[in-house]
């Protein structure tokens, strides 16, 4: 299919583009990267750079999987798609910054296609972006949004608020009732636009990524920091644990799916501190985290 | 019903031995307690010891939930409970040492019956206690096993072997093709005795979980070691939470159900490490621990 060939051109030279950027960061570490193969079909190449000095861990992953049967738990949800030859493109990143006033981000594109002899193709596109910061700053905040709001704006008026909400319900915590983070985008099932437009779009959320994220960096790596905002970073880092693996449909999916488990859980954080019944002191810095950032808020229109 | 209050009385008094048994290793340290209410019936007494000189945290929980309507998550399985009262009592255990030479361990036990009008009650009894070493040594291994088998011996000579071989497949962490340590006891369902000798079956777990426990602590908490064994200890935590958000189903049946975050999630290490691709050394320490430890073995009669 020449247009899986099209989306995987794309998806290398996005991978690219990305290491490259935080590269700049970097004097010394560089991207290590490791290419793999899927047993039924495909693989991918791992990404990651550890122990930076502004990365204390980032991960860019490509991965194209196929095969002749999708795994059981993709089609848990649509049974017709049982028996058909399908597959899955994506990259993914999780960027895990030293400095605790920079924001962990995490972006993921992806497609999808499953066909079927006799049957027309079942394909959609996916993806987003979102933010995680645990000393936020309401500019970088409202600028991440604004950088959301310019990938949709060429796509319709209502895209970037229908996406945002999306991702404020996807990146939630029930059991803690918080957000991750302060959301993004995230849209899934993408195909009510056609194939051209749709793929314009996933490619318009991956290229505004950096433009997001890479400002926001530069502004806050130097910031001075102690150990009390080391300590509440390594704490928050656990609600980043408690996400992917108890909720992220992607890391179910690729664990489940018989993906590469180094690669999938590069998502987790290098280091992580949980402490029962923490919490913290009203009107602190860390406070202010809970109290303005960890709930949905209409960045653009109701900022801090 | 007169049989919640005598296992509500024998499982008070096991949280409070067991805690007492603990607290004899700490100079300082003491078990804190929290006592909590659920919104829709019951609540529990959670114990945590933290930061303490041999447990880096223990916590020991109780906890009685009842009310009229099961939590959809436990009738996914068992619809015909669905508009049933129900009552579920258990201790929960989790303790994660600070020597990477004493082995983390968890223990449970739990009863669980729902009753609905005109019908017999539907009850089981479950639980077991599992070990997770890091750097093993086979005589631990084998006196906790004697210890699992001494607490079933008096109930069959079966019963060993099948809850043993239940726990191997309980804790087993897929993704990696690794048991979560070296096991120990695991049951569930069990109703099969009749009341009396079930019941008396879990207090035999439960009683013998200090007999397998604190012999070994006390035998390696003295033990000296260096920066090399904490930072396995560390990485090796993260197996542990890998299995409690992906796998285990008292954490998702906990969350699911409104259980208190906090009192769940207390199974979780303070201190994690992940890193990325890391792999031991052949014919190191931390090589022996995959090589000979994390497959199912029978520790009886097959020892290293």
């Amino acid at each position: 299919m020449e247009q899986i060939e099209r989306i995987k051109t794309y998806l290398l030279n996005l991978q690219e583009k990305i290491c490259t950027e935080l590269e700049c960061f970097e004097p010394e570490q560089r991207f290590e990267q490791d290419a793999w193969e899927r047993d039924s079909g495909g693989g991918g190449l791992t990404r990651v750079l550890a122990n930076g000095e502004t990365f204390e861990q980032a991960g860019v992953n490509f991965s194209h999987v196929y095969g002749n049967n999708m795994p059981a738990p993709a089609t848990a949800q649509r049974p017709e798609l049982a028996d058909c030859r399908f597959n899955a493109l994506g990259v993914s990143l999780v960027i895990h910054p030293r400095n605790p006033y920079v924001p962990t981000s995490h972006a993921n594109v992806r497609f999808f296609v499953a066909e079927k002899e006799n049957y027309p193709p079942v394909w959609w596109f996916g993806g987003g972006f979102d933010l995680t910061p645990y000393y936020p700053f309401a500019d970088d905040v409202v600028d991440w949004h604004r950088s959301a709001r310019d990938a949709c704006r060429p796509f319709g008026e209502d895209v970037y608020l229908r996406f945002k909400q999306w991702c404020d319900e996807y990146f939630y915590l029930k059991h803690r009732d918080e957000t991750r983070g302060v959301g993004g985008l995230f849209f899934d099932d993408l195909n009510e636009w056609g194939f051209e437009r749709s793929f314009e779009f996933m490619q318009s959320v991956g290229d505004h990524f950096c433009k997001a994220y890479i400002p926001i960096v530069k502004r806050r790596r130097d910031t001075d920091y102690s150990q009390r905002e080391r300590d509440f970073q390594l704490y928050r880092r656990g609600r980043y644990v408690e996400f992917n693996l108890l909720y992220d449909r992607g890391t179910m999916f690729g664990l489940q799916s018989g993906g590469r488990t180094e690669s999938i859980l590069m998502s987790l954080p290098p280091v992580v501190n949980w402490r029962y019944q923490w919490q913290p002191q009203p009107g602190s810095a860390e406070y202010a985290l809970y109290e303005h950032y960890l709930k949905p808020r209409d960045w653009l229109n109701d900022s801090l």
